[in-house]
């Protein structure tokens, strides 16, 4: 078991943030940036949360983004826009796509907006559930690297791409569906791996393209496979175009990882104003009734709730927002580590010498 | 194996056509289900061809359809509509919608349509892809009757709901991704237990919600199972949302299933110009570079090809319309049985006799 400590969001928030204007991030986007690894932590979703942040670092010191990108609007209607990210922190990017999109939608009623030249934008929720705050349906989509084949290959060509989508509720969680188009993220088969165990059919191919169950061929050569086949492989390609091509972005190769080169991702956001169709209480009434008919099923054994999408990070947010984010010693301390080189103010870091072991 | 035959689509079309005449449907509107039908045929998605056509004769005749419905928009911006089905068949419905999205996109960039109180409405792909014909990148939707549990649930909560996208090319197939959001259709069940095989994890559940490999326990009371779970729950949750909850139709069990009563389905539809992004030609061209990109990929033993979605069925749609549409016997000779008890015209009939066994 991994040694964790809880530290109050707004700590990591503040600390987080400094660490970032460090490296030349203006204060308004080191903000953006660390309010989306923080909410991810809050909602429980720790692989997009702050232990992102040392890699985020590396990739700024080796000047694989741009500290101050120049965010371009290419090309503009009333309802569209298609941005080029200046090779920026995929958060600053994306909060400035969601911007427009909330400026752009008070003149219309539909929004979409398609990015080329970003990184990594953090959870894909984080995106769709600031639309539907605005009584806005919010999409959000990503590439990432080719990481899974198409059914039948033995070579990687689409990524895991994932998409949100938010719905907002009357009293209820918002539903935010936040789905990786992969049947499980690459950890799962890490996880297995480390304790021995064999994988589920339907996770993994082996370098042949062959089903495997065995965890050792994913990571020597084998690729995670789209859920449901045909399925998932169909909703990446999907992604794809909508992000990377409706965009001009790069596609295939030409997208890397989180490393020490631009990544080359590209993005989509789409908004529909609810009061296009429908008073924004009534509808949020009728979700209320449709969330209240999902939640009355009879349950099978041992199970004590079915959820909708999102709720269960909603609900771990509220006991988070008091209680504070669990974090693993190992990124307290890398975060300790960071502020100390900086020398970073004092008080920003006690919160984390407090939960140190050292 | 079944006994089959090809036919003209023409011939099909045409009989098809004059049968659903005779019923009071209007000749544009049966025009419109004959077409929808023998596309799916055409595309050798035999599940949504005229094979269904029976059943529609009999909701007809049974006024659980109108057939000449008052289809009327409630709500309207320029980007949006909300429609009233009237309860007409789902095609005469879906064809208005998607009129409708060609005619206001050419004031905007994006439209979206949602849609109450309709009907089946045949194959997703074939609306999407009349979209994706103007250069729109086209998506189409419907909810179905609740037929799969919330992960956790022992009752049904939500339909295996169709989802649609399709992106124009050049000279390849257009990319036209149409799943449900089932793992399988209820056919496979039906095909293993008729075999005597068991079915693979994740198909299916029991009637207390456990998943089963037993294709009786599915037939008896259980229910087909999302595809990855809250992935496919979570599509299905949001289909619902856009086409019945944005339109003010009916969710859970006043949906119902095809037969004496109207359906109560709700669909949703919405189109995005290309040209809002970048000049079509260009598009459809950096969409072939793609294209060719996932099919050079490697191939699995045994493979001989990757397909992108919507791919196999465009190949068999060219075939098909030269060589004829294959229907099974049984298929053909109903379609006999209904043209000469409605006293239609023989030469519209002998394309059929001529195929036939009797």
């Amino acid at each position: 078991m991994t040694n964790t400590s809880n530290i109050q969001s707004e700590d990591v928030e503040a600390l987080c943030t400094e660490i970032l204007k460090k490296q030349n991030i203006p204060e308004r986007d080191a903000l953006i940036t660390a309010k989306s690894l923080v909410d991810a932590d809050l909602n429980g979703i720790s692989s997009h949360g702050v232990m992102r942040l040392p890699l985020y670092l590396k990739c700024l010191q080796e000047t694989a983004f741009e500290s101050n990108p120049q965010i371009k609007i290419v090309k503009e209607t009333k309802s569209t826009a298609l941005l080029d990210g200046g090779n920026g922190l995929g958060q600053v990017v994306s909060q400035k796509a969601v911007d427009l999109i909330l400026e752009k939608i008070k003149e219309t009623e539909i929004v979409a907006i398609s990015v080329r030249n970003s990184n990594h934008f953090g959870a894909a929720a984080y995106w769709a559930n600031h639309l539907q705050e605005h009584n806005i349906i919010g999409i959000s989509a990503s590439n990432v690297p080719p990481i899974m084949p198409a059914p039948g290959g033995a070579e990687t060509r689409v990524g895991n791409n994932p998409i949100s989508i938010a719905i907002p509720t009357d009293k209820e969680a918002p539903i935010i569906l936040d789905m990786a188009t992969s049947t499980v993220p690459f950890g799962k088969i890490l996880n297995a791996k480390s304790k021995g165990e064999l994988i589920p059919e339907g996770w993994a191919v082996n370098s042949s393209g062959q089903p495997t169950r065995n965890p050792d061929e994913v990571v020597n050569g084998g690729s995670l496979f789209p859920v449901g086949g045909p399925k998932g492989y169909g909703l990446s390609v999907i992604i794809e175009v909508l992000s990377a091509l409706l965009s001009d972005g790069a596609i295939g190769s030409d997208i890397k990882v989180l490393h020490n080169t631009p990544s080359n991702v590209s993005h989509f956001f789409l908004g529909i104003r609810i009061d296009a169709f429908m008073d924004p209480t009534t509808f949020k009434s009728k979700v209320s009734n449709y969330i209240q008919f999902i939640k009355s099923s009879k349950l099978a054994e041992g199970v004590e709730e079915v959820y909708l999408p999102g709720e269960l990070e909603f609900r771990r947010k509220e006991k988070n927002v008091s209680g504070g984010v669990n974090l693993p010693i190992s990124v307290i301390e890398e975060l300790i580590a960071f502020s100390e080189a900086m020398d970073l103010d004092e008080g920003l870091i006690k919160p984390f010498y407090q939960v140190s072991t050292k």
